[in-house]
């Protein structure tokens, strides 16, 4: 006899990267009795019926999160609030109120006073994913393999919390609890800077002059292309995480752009030694990311 | 009939990723006559050998430049001079002298002073290449699709700067002639300041407490693992192109630094406007860098 799924009606609040693929993947292992999508457009609703991807799809929140089990928002942070106002008096009691935000601090201080009374709220991070965005980029093996945070607020049900993380488990996520100050410490130095330092390298060869330009696009190969391609992530989505996690991104700043003051200064006094020395030490550490799949 | 080779005699003065991937280019296709390979230790020699890459080995640049009619070196730059000095008595007339380097000015500045007269010299550089390094990681498809920029000094014989392009053709590549000066601006961009920022946010991470390190490894899925990819180049080689491109690099690094202030600005302003328009305007280059297939 086949398993039972494990959700009954899912809500995926926002259809684009995650919540698209998190829509294949339930999809695919028969994980919900029924998927209903909310977008903000009705083209993309009507895009997600067409990849027959969701059952459902509709652009109002309320609806979308009526009679729901699991409520799981996937839009970029700057709607939060507002979505979660609007969906909130349709939450059935006992249902779980999740979502995959790349901040976890500020989310929770702001979302928390809005979740009902008896609605569990369960904020995770799928520590996943592309360059691109939108329903049509999402793909169930995203997740393979890759680490999902959950920052559980205290005193949450912890039968809740292990319904998310299964969920993830069958997605081929590994799960780690974390506080939510030290998941926005750690994601500042694995993601936001690194997405930041990306955006404007790339920023600073689109405002060279145009014959100058088009050849760092000819000659891309030699290393921009890769930064080429993180600057290409979702503008909006990423206004968001800096405004969000203003704190932590700025403190790893401070101490990149200290290091890199010390680069220059080796550079500019030929400092051979202190140049080869960093580059060495480097290695180990992407050593360190292969040995843990993590390449 | 098979068209007769290229070249009779290549050698090639190292063979770590660049020197080996051009190896096996010419032993897939005949394009030399005989290939000879100049180690270092004569355990690359054994090595290169067993790979059968070329046909004969040595740690003796003279001996291996010996009747050679085209002499590749493909060292790091830093050792240059040395072996220019020890192989140019051996290089006969109306042979040609060639590279790879990533930096093209002061390598010509330095170099031309040594070759022989009689002798063809024509720097370039295949813009090619992954972050491993040794005669392992090389292989012929590695020039496919990418450009070979040729520094041709005044003077230098057309037919011999055709013979090098058009071994460059045959692994793939395409041709552009440059400036030696323009070309060391234009990689600045591309690929040196890239990798210089790759290598600091990784001595970043590198630099953290021993539990935050293991975080940043476990979680390098969120942007970081493409940081740690660049930052695991060979170290002797890019200490030698920053100390040889070292005014290029500097400048392009105050626009990088100037362009990071105003960012940094940007969110401790909370002004999402600038970080949205930034963040639109950097995925406009990425299209250019997919449409020129060079992403």
């Amino acid at each position: 006899m086949a398993e039972p799924p494990l959700f009954g009606r899912v809500a995926l609040i926002g259809v684009g990267l995650i919540g698209s693929s998190l829509a294949r993947v339930i999809k695919r292992d028969s994980l919900a009795s029924e998927v209903v999508a909310c977008a903000r457009t009705q083209a993309t609703c009507d895009r997600v019926l067409e990849l027959e991807i969701v059952d459902h799809a509709t652009t109002d929140p309320a609806a979308a999160a009526a009679g729901a089990d699991l409520v799981m928002i996937c839009t970029p942070l700057g709607v939060y609030a507002e979505v979660v106002a609007a969906l909130a008096p349709e939450l059935k009691p006992g249902a779980i109120l999740s979502e995959v935000g790349s901040v976890k601090y500020t989310v929770i201080r702001d979302l928390a006073p809005l979740v009902p009374d008896g609605v569990h709220f369960v904020p995770g991070h799928p520590v996943a994913g592309t360059e691109r965005s939108g329903p049509e980029a999402g793909f169930a093996e995203l997740f393979q393999g890759r680490w999902c945070i959950l920052t559980p607020p205290e005193g949450v049900d912890p039968g809740a919390v292990e319904r998310v993380a299964e969920l993830w488990r069958r997605a081929g996520m590994m799960i780690e609890i974390m506080d939510p100050e030290h998941h926005d410490q750690v994601l500042a130095i694995t993601s936001h800077l690194p997405h930041l330092i990306a955006y404007t390298i790339v920023g600073t060869a689109a405002d060279l002059e145009e014959q100058m330009k088009s050849e760092v696009i000819k000659f891309a190969a030699g290393g921009f292309r890769d930064f080429t391609r993180i600057a290409a992530s979702d503008p909006v989505m990423w206004r968001d995480i800096f405004l969000n996690n203003r704190e932590a991104v700025l403190e790893m700043l401070d101490r990149f752009t200290e290091d890199l003051t010390a680069l220059q200064r080796a550079i500019r006094g030929g400092e051979g030694e202190v140049l080869q020395d960093l580059f060495t030490r480097t290695r180990e550490l992407r050593r360190g990311v292969i040995e843990a799949k993590q390449a």
